[in-house]
Formats: structure tokens, C-alpha cells, sequence
């Protein structure tokens, strides 16, 4: 018995593909004999056509319910009661549960569910069907300003979001005239101003067994409320050192879908902190470069199905999103969720117009890039804002991942110059003469004193023939024997790849720091003003110091070391 | 104007997909409504039906050609004439060329065609229509015994090919009612054994601007002349060492499609031979195990479509085989051939028998492994010898994927254990007490003399105890400079990642090793007779050695050093 999709759009279509690989026949809910996903699908041998309708129509669920085994929804905006219903009349199985996909539908009736559950969502509160001043300035009091005011259903993409700058009537107008013109009609809620430092989005998966795993957490950035570009693994100015976050938000994404029944796919869009915590509504209005050192998070909002964020796990993941969530509705073992490259990035193709133009070139651009894989949905129409399909990039690094997004972005005309650059800009290595404090370093240098800088300034200058982004800084083992202990225990969370450390004397530097970490030690033995730096020598080599480099220039012994290994 | 294929099965099919993904609208000729291409392609809307007739049907080609911009083809056993007729005709493109499809179609004349342009390929010869037994004896002078006996057309997947042990009248019957029978006719030549070490498979594409790509050189594994197993990148005993044969492979199948005229993606096969040539064509009738070091590389055949030895690029590579072509033929730049993952293996889904059973048993090993992913090809049938699927596995090492490999294979039950095992074994310390010597070392611990072996012996204590592979040998600055250099500097070719090297006294090896390669070298001071080993430990610390450690068996200094590196 074939499997039933309701909807048939790109998620379908992106469904099709593994079920195909699969051998998994299905059948298509939609509008028309060819929308997005009965493109790629030949309904199954005994039906001769994909079921041709609304998603929405209870008539075609009920039908479409009786040809197959499982129903699911690529799209939340079903009739939820109907599914109940069929599965209620032993039709077949709905994954995800009817009841699932109605809470979520509602937003408010969603964050209700997760705050009544102990996990952490943004302020909010239901707005009156006919809200009076009195009431927005109790929203005001409750969440601050701005606020977000939201439609409780239908709002996706950017559509029935609409920020209130001020209590203003003239601001209230055009809020409430955006939001009732909407299609979720005049059910609103407001959330206070996520001030946040970045977006992240975890997907989770658990199948019918209740298996759960989840992917590594991607950093997704929006424009006009619309995704724009996901970066797989999260990151964020540290480079490499968002393994906390990612396990964080893992957690927390883990824990929003364990309150959900039903199997499948889910996504679950989250906020990262500056400070760890909304505590505080009435921080300035502005989305903060500050660093999420120890942000916390909180859940923004869930989708019960494959989800935008996710389209990067078809090739840089070992099993994809949508496999996945076709493996977890039909009783099979969930796929392996890790990343099969180091890094990628996934660029939606965003309609600027009726042309479908602008989404040619950006294919153009895209063609021309080692590692870009196109994806068009095969729309018939392209619009203002709707999604014509996406563009995945993979590469060995973040920085190559960077530089090969740069010439697509580039070709999509609604983007800022600006925008571009500050995501696709690699990084580089900034080193002046008065600082040497790159933001994602591979490798820091550091030194008992700035008396033993002309020593290890050579390793710095060779770092920056290289273009290897790297730190100096004064780090003492007798000192500041704390800042040393968390300075190693932290380098290879921060991204860090090698340490070099200089010490004279006694030289305890390298050896305590290789102490506290696995990453490679490079120990600097500096030349005193007695004993010739042999006292240097002798307890560098002693200690259980990873590496060893003569401090002599002439032999760039730090170069040798260094590039061989450290890779941008 | 969509682009038409000749040919509807798994290779079409999986040609489907990126032409979807790219918008790319597809006819497809071949016989039924839903065969395994016409599953995953709706024919584009103005046409309401893929063609429903035989790709060597010369109607169906030509009414093709009339709706298609271009034609190509995923099978090269179509009328080629036709095909240079419509090309004629002006009714459209045809990519690659017909005369080569025709060329490739009758596999004497490829040869002839390949050897006459200074091609590499085992020696052959024809066999005339009725061979008499004085026809077998000038076969037999010519190119040795056994003699590969083969359909000159129609041979492919182990159909078509006998191979002859003997002069004996009823070898001689036994091959010709085998050939005779098949679907080739009665259009023979023969092929000189070939003893080859490996095989090996390069695909290459060219665009229609003339643009060539080749994709890394694979290793190929057959069974009954079919295609089971796939590596990439290339790897035999050695471990990453096959730099040098990967590259002449490249070079060589580059030549070879360079001969040949059209657009598109090429599979080329190659024998990787034990001695470099077939100079002498009586070489013992058995497969070698020897090592190929300087292996010379000869053609075995050539297909003008994509190949079996290509599926593992849909995962494994930044742009597949099946996408390149799309691509080659569209006039669109190439996309990167490059492996997007350390490593991958293919398995072909081979039937048994009828029963779809074992197929379905493989899948669900399959579904078990991480990394794996399952290409059922949707046919309606299965049958003994026809490929049903495939599943490639991806991981971040040559070990990993073999032990990945593992129970999926031995799902098949027509697959022996020491096949899969010989397959599926990742390379392990076999470290005794009298040798140290593994096949595919990562690590090589060298020291000038054998009284050196205590202080060394405890890296080589630690390097079992992680199971990581290393080779032990006698290497001396002073006494054998010439294989000191020769080791240095082939190392990194043959796999090592790390060298240790031990020296006591002037201590000039690890220096001279350093010297010679970019693998990290750690040097161990070995305590003389005199001045208590701080002339080996100045020596060393002085020289453009890589890494140092101290030779204090207490710290451990080399676990320390090789355990956040080396990973097997």
C-alpha cells in the first residue's frame, strides 16, 4: 500500500526522491496533475493518477486515506480533524499525530503548549479579537516595545508577521491592517523582541519505535522574516568552538518534540541569546553583534514536518531530512544524522517578481561553483517571495564554503552588497602591528611575558604569510596560572587547532597548557640571560609537551611545523 | 525544447533526477509506460506521454527527435545509423557523437580504433566466423593461453564473454555455444588474459566547448564479469599511495575519450597490471596479489554514457556523473569532479534468482548503516544477474567505510565470506614479536641501527595499543643514505602520516627524513655510550625536525603525540 502525502509542493517533491531509492510507492494530494512533487512521482502501478485536489478537502483525505497504508503532511496547513478522524475510523495512520499538527498550527496555542512544559520560549500573550488601547499598552507593559504581532495560523514565510514600533495609532493601523488582511484572518498574539545574537534550527526525528536523533544545529539567517541562507555546522565568530551551543540546542530541540506525539520530522527554530535570557524585555531594539559566549535559547517556533533548514542534510548529511522522515513514519531504523562533509551552506532561491529571471542567474552563478548542487522546484509561476528552489554548497571548510557562496549571493538582486560580504567574506587574517586578536583563530600564540616577544613574533609572521588566522596573547603558567588552565581547557572549543607556547627558564608554559588540552603543543624554548636558554630546552623537552621548535628564525621551524597540518 | 533520452532504466532514471533538479525537461524513449526513468520523470506539459517504443526503434527515434532539442543515450546498444541520420537531417543534436556510439558498439573495432591512436589495451585479435582449430593455434601464438573469448556487440554484465582454457575440442565447443547463443551473433574476437592486479574505472566528461573532466580513478570489483564493488578514491595495499596510478589513470582515460567525438560522460575501464605491461602474454592464469607499484595501466573498455563504476558520485562527489552529463551535453561548464567526502563504496543490488527477497534483505542491512544509502532502481522484475539497485556508503576513511560495508554484504548470499571479508576488513595491527611490518602502515618508526630498538620499542608498544598500523625498519643518515632518502620521500605517497625516528650520537636522521617530506617527523634522542645523549638531543632540537619528543618512556611523550592526530 502506497504512502500518502498531503500537499505537493517542494517538500514533497524533495520526499519523492528517497522514496523512489526506497521503493516506497506514493500518492500525492495536491491541486493540478503536475505540481512540484508528481513531477518526480509516477503514481503507483494499480492507481493511474495522483489524487487531484485541495490538501485541505476532507472528501479527498477520506479518499486518498483509504488507497494508503500511512498518511502524512508536508505541509501544516491541513484539515487536522479530518486525519483525526480517518485515523479515528481505522482508515490508516496519520504521522505526525493529527493532534501534533493542529497544536501547531495555532502558534499561541503552540508556545502555550511548550511554556506549560517547562521549555523556554520567547515572552508572549494573546491579542483581543478587537484590541483596545488599553489592551496594547498592557501588551506593552507585559512584553515591552517593539512588539511582534503575529497571526495565530496561516503565518509562514514572512507572511502574517507585522512588528509594532510604538503605540502609535497610526503603527497599531497599519499592524492590524497588514495582519486581518492575512490569510490567519483576525486571531492574533504578540511576542516581545527577540533581541537575539543568532537563529538556529535543530531538526528532530523519531520514528515510530520512538528512536530519536537529531541533526547538528545550523545557523539560519533571515530577511524580511524569510529564510535566506543555513549554515551547517552552526558558527558563529569562534569558528569551530559552538559545540556547546550545538549540544544546547540539540537539547532543547530534543526536548520541545518529546511533548509532541507522533513520528516523523520535525523542525524546531530557535533563538540564541545574547545573555541567556529574555529576563529583560526591554533590551535595545537592535539584533546584537555580541558574542553568544554563553547564550541561551529559546524556542521560537516548530514545523511537524521537513523543513527549510534542513534541505543542506540532502548532500551534506549521511541520510537527509527527508529520508529520514520517510524512515521514522514507516517503522524503519532512523538514518545515521551527521554531517558527510565538513561544511556547507544552503542559499534559497527567493522570486523578486513574476521573472524568473533573477532565479536563472543565481542557477548561472551557482553552475560555475565547485561543490553548488541546484535545486529548482518546478514551479509553474514564480512571485514575489515564494521559494523557487535552493542552491546547497558543500566544501572542506567554513572559509571555502564562504567563498564559494559569494559569487551566487551575488547574483541575487535583492540582496545588500553588505549582506553579501558579511557572509561570504572568508576569514582573514587581520594582523597589525599593534594587534593580533583574529576572531576565529586556528592558532594561538602565547607567551609567558611580552619581554619574550621577539621570539615568537617570527611564528606570527609566518602565520600571516599563510593567511592563518591566529591570536597572541601573554599567558603565564606561574603568573596567571588560572587564565593558563582556561585558556588550554578552552582552545580547542573556541576552535583553536594548535598552540604555540614560548617560555623561558623554567618554561613551564607549554608543558602545563599540553596538560590541559589534546590539541598540539609547539613549545618555544627563549633564550635567558643565563644558562643560554639550554634551562628553557631541558624542561620543554621534559615535559609532556606535544611539539618542540627550536626558536632559531633562520629555520621557520614553526612553518615546518605548521603547514603541513593546519589547513584553512 | 526538453532533452531526450534513449533508454528508460536505472541509469536514466538516476539522470532523471539532476535534469529535475535543473529544470531540465526530459523525453525518454523505451518500451511500457513506468519504467524506472519514467517513474521519477513526468514528460514536461505541452507532451502528454513519454514515447512508448523501443530505443532501437527507428520511428521512435525520429519522432523523438523532432520534440528534443538534443538526444543522448543511457544504453550505447540503440541504432546508431538512425542517430546519424536525424543529426543529418537537421532534426536535432545528438551527444556523444553516433559514430561513437557505433565505434563503441562493435568492441574489436574500439580496440583496433584505441590501439591505432597509441592506446594502451590488452593484446586481441579477431576470430574469423567459422575459426577452425588452426585459426585457435595462431590465437593462441599470438596472444597465449587462456584466451578471453568475446562477443564483439551486445556483450555486457558477464553476457557475451567465455573465456577459453584450452585447445581441447570441448572447451573450444563450450565457448563457442556459449558465445553463439547470446545476443551478439556470431561476431567474435579474442583478448590475451590480462593478469591484472586491480581494475580500475575513470570517468570522464567532456562538455560541448570542449571542457574536460575526470572524476579520481576507482577500483572496481567484479564477480562473474559483474560489477560488485566500487572504492573511491583508489586504494590498495598501500593505503593512500595510489597518488601515482590515480593520476597515470586520469591521464590515460583522458587520452582515450580524447579519440573519441561528442559530448558527454565516458566510463573507462582499466586493468592495473602487476609488471606494467602485457609484453609478455603468457603470464601465469591468476589474478596476483602482488603490489603495484609501478603497475602500468591498459584499457579494457570504454562506455558513452554514465557507468556503473560512476554511482558512488551522487553522494561521494561535489557534482555526480549523472549531473556532469546533463551538463556536457546542455552546454553548460562542468561541474567539480572532486570527492566531497574522504571515502565511499558502491554496492551493486545484484538479483539471485526471481525473488526480490535477498535484495530486500541487503536494503535492510543497508538501512542499518550509517552513511549508507539505498538506490532501488524500480524494476518490475528481478532476475538472476540483473542489477536491481545499488547502495553507496560514505565515511570519513577507507577503514571506516570496509567496516561499514561489512553487513551489507554479507546479506548477499551469493557472496562467499573470504570475498567479503578480504572486502569488509579494516586494516589491522598485526604487530608481532619478530615483525612489524603492517601492509598499509600510518605510522613508520625508523632508527639508524638496530641497538636503537629499546628506546623505540615502546612507540611501537603504544601504536598497538590504539591499533594503529605502522611498518619498524632500519633506516641510517650515515650508513644507507640512499634508502634513507628514497624512504623520506616516498612515505607519504605509500600512506604514512607520521614518521618517528630515532638517533643517537650526531643524530642527523630525523633531520635528513624531515628534510626530504612534509609529514611531521618526531625525533627521538637515543642515550649513547658518552655525554648522556645530549649530543643526539642538540642535534635533533637544532634540525628542521618536525616534531620532537623526549625518549622518556615514562611520559609517553608519543602517544601524546600521535593520539589527537592520527586517526585510522
Amino acid at each position: 500500500m502506497p504512502l500518502g502525502i498531503l500537499g505537493g509542493g517542494q517538500l514533497g517533491r524533495m520526499l519523492a526522491h528517497p522514496a523512489a531509492l526506497m521503493g516506497i510507492p506514493l500518492l500525492i494530494l495536491d491541486s493540478g496533475p503536475n505540481t512540484p512533487a508528481k513531477q518526480v512521482s509516477l503514481p503507483p502501478a494499480p492507481h493511474t493518477q495522483h489524487p487531484d485536489g485541495a490538501f485541505t478537502s476532507a472528501q479527498h483525505i477520506r479518499e486518498l486515506a483509504q488507497k494508503a497504508d500511512v498518511l502524512t503532511v508536508e505541509i501544516e496547513h491541513v484539515d487536522a480533524d479530518v486525519l483525526a478522524q480517518v485515523e479515528a475510523d481505522g482508515l490508516c495512520t496519520v504521522q505526525p499525530a493529527p493532534g501534533t499538527i493542529k497544536l501547531i498550527q495555532d502558534k499561541y496555542l503552540q508556545k502555550r503548549h511548550l511554556q506549560d512544559r517547562g521549555i523556554a520560549v520567547a515572552p508572549f500573550a494573546a491579542v483581543p479579537e478587537q484590541p483596545t488601547m488599553d489592551h496594547w499598552k498592557t501588551l506593552e507593559r507585559e512584553l515591552g516595545m517593539p512588539l511582534m504581532v503575529k497571526s495565530r495560523t496561516m503565518a509562514y514565510d514572512g507572511k502574517g508577521n507585522s512588528p509594532l514600533k510604538s503605540l502609535d495609532a497610526g503603527d497599531i493601523q497599519q499592524t492590524m491592517t497588514t495582519l486581518l488582511g492575512s490569510a490567519g484572518g483576525n486571531k492574533l498574539y504578540a511576542e516581545a523582541w527577540a533581541p537575539f545574537v543568532k537563529e538556529v534550527a535543530v531538526m528532530v526525528v523519531r520514528n515510530v519505535a520512538g528512536q530519536v536523533k537529531s541533526y547538528d544545529a545550523v545557523e539560519t539567517i533571515h530577511k524580511d522574516s524569510i529564510l535566506r541562507v543555513c549554515f551547517a555546522p552552526l558558527r558563529v565568530a569562534g569558528g569551530h568552538g559552538m559545540s556547546e551551543v550545538n549540544k544546547r540546542a540539540k537539547e532543547l530541540a530534543e526536548r520541545a518534540v518529546a511533548t509532541l506525539d507522533g513520528a516523523g520530522i520535525f523542525g524546531v527554530e530557535m533563538f540564541l541569546m545574547p545573555d541567556g535570557t529574555l529576563d529583560s524585555p526591554r533590551l535595545p531594539n537592535s539584533h546584537t553583534d555580541t558574542l553568544p559566549a554563553t547564550g541561551s535559547l529559546m524556542i521560537n517556533e516548530i514545523a511537524p514536518r521537513p523543513h527549510n533548514s534542513g534541505h543542506h542534510t540532502i548532500e551534506a548529511c549521511e541520510t537527509s531530512q527527508f529520508e529520514n522522515h520517510l524512515r521514522a513514519i514507516l517503522s524503519l531504523p532512523l538514518g545515521s544524522t551527521s554531517l558527510r562533509v565538513p561544511s556547507a551552506a544552503m542559499l534559497n532561491l527567493i522570486g523578486t517578481s513574476e521573472s524568473m529571471q533573477p532565479i536563472e542567474d543565481a542557477c548561472n552563478a551557482a553552475y560555475g561553483v565547485p561543490g553548488a548542487t541546484v535545486h529548482l522546484y518546478g514551479k509553474a509561476e514564480c512571485r514575489k517571495g515564494r521559494k523557487m528552489g535552493h542552491v546547497t554548497v558543500t566544501g572542506s571548510s567554513d572559509a571555502q564554503v564562504r567563498e564559494r557562496i559569494g559569487p551566487i549571493l551575488r547574483a541575487m538582486p535583492d540582496l545588500a552588497a553588505s549582506f553579501i560580504d558579511a557572509l561570504s567574506t572568508p576569514p582573514q587574517t587581520t594582523a597589525t602591528t599593534t594587534g593580533h586578536s583574529h576572531p576565529q583563530p586556528l592558532v594561538g600564540i602565547i607567551m609567558g611575558s611580552d619581554s619574550d616577544l621577539p621570539t615568537l613574533l617570527p611564528a606570527a609572521r609566518i602565520l600571516d604569510a599563510f593567511k592563518i588566522p591566529y591570536e597572541l596573547t601573554i599567558c603565564s603558567a606561574h603568573r596567571t596560572p588560572a587564565r593558563m588552565v582556561t585558556y588550554a581547557k578552552e582552545a580547542a572549543g573556541r576552535g583553536l587547532r594548535c598552540i604555540i607556547a614560548g617560555a623561558g627558564g623554567a618554561a613551564h608554559l607549554p608543558g602545563m597548557v599540553a596538560s590541559e588540552t589534546t590539541l598540539p603543543v609547539v613549545g618555544v624554548p627563549v633564550k635567558g640571560s643565563v644558562l643560554d636558554g639550554v634551562d628553557s630546552l631541558y624542561s620543554i623537552v621534559q615535559m609532556p609537551v606535544s611539539t618542540f621548535s627550536s626558536s632559531c628564525p633562520l629555520r621557520q621551524p614553526v612553518a615546518d611545523i605548521l603547514c603541513p597540518r593546519v589547513r584553512v
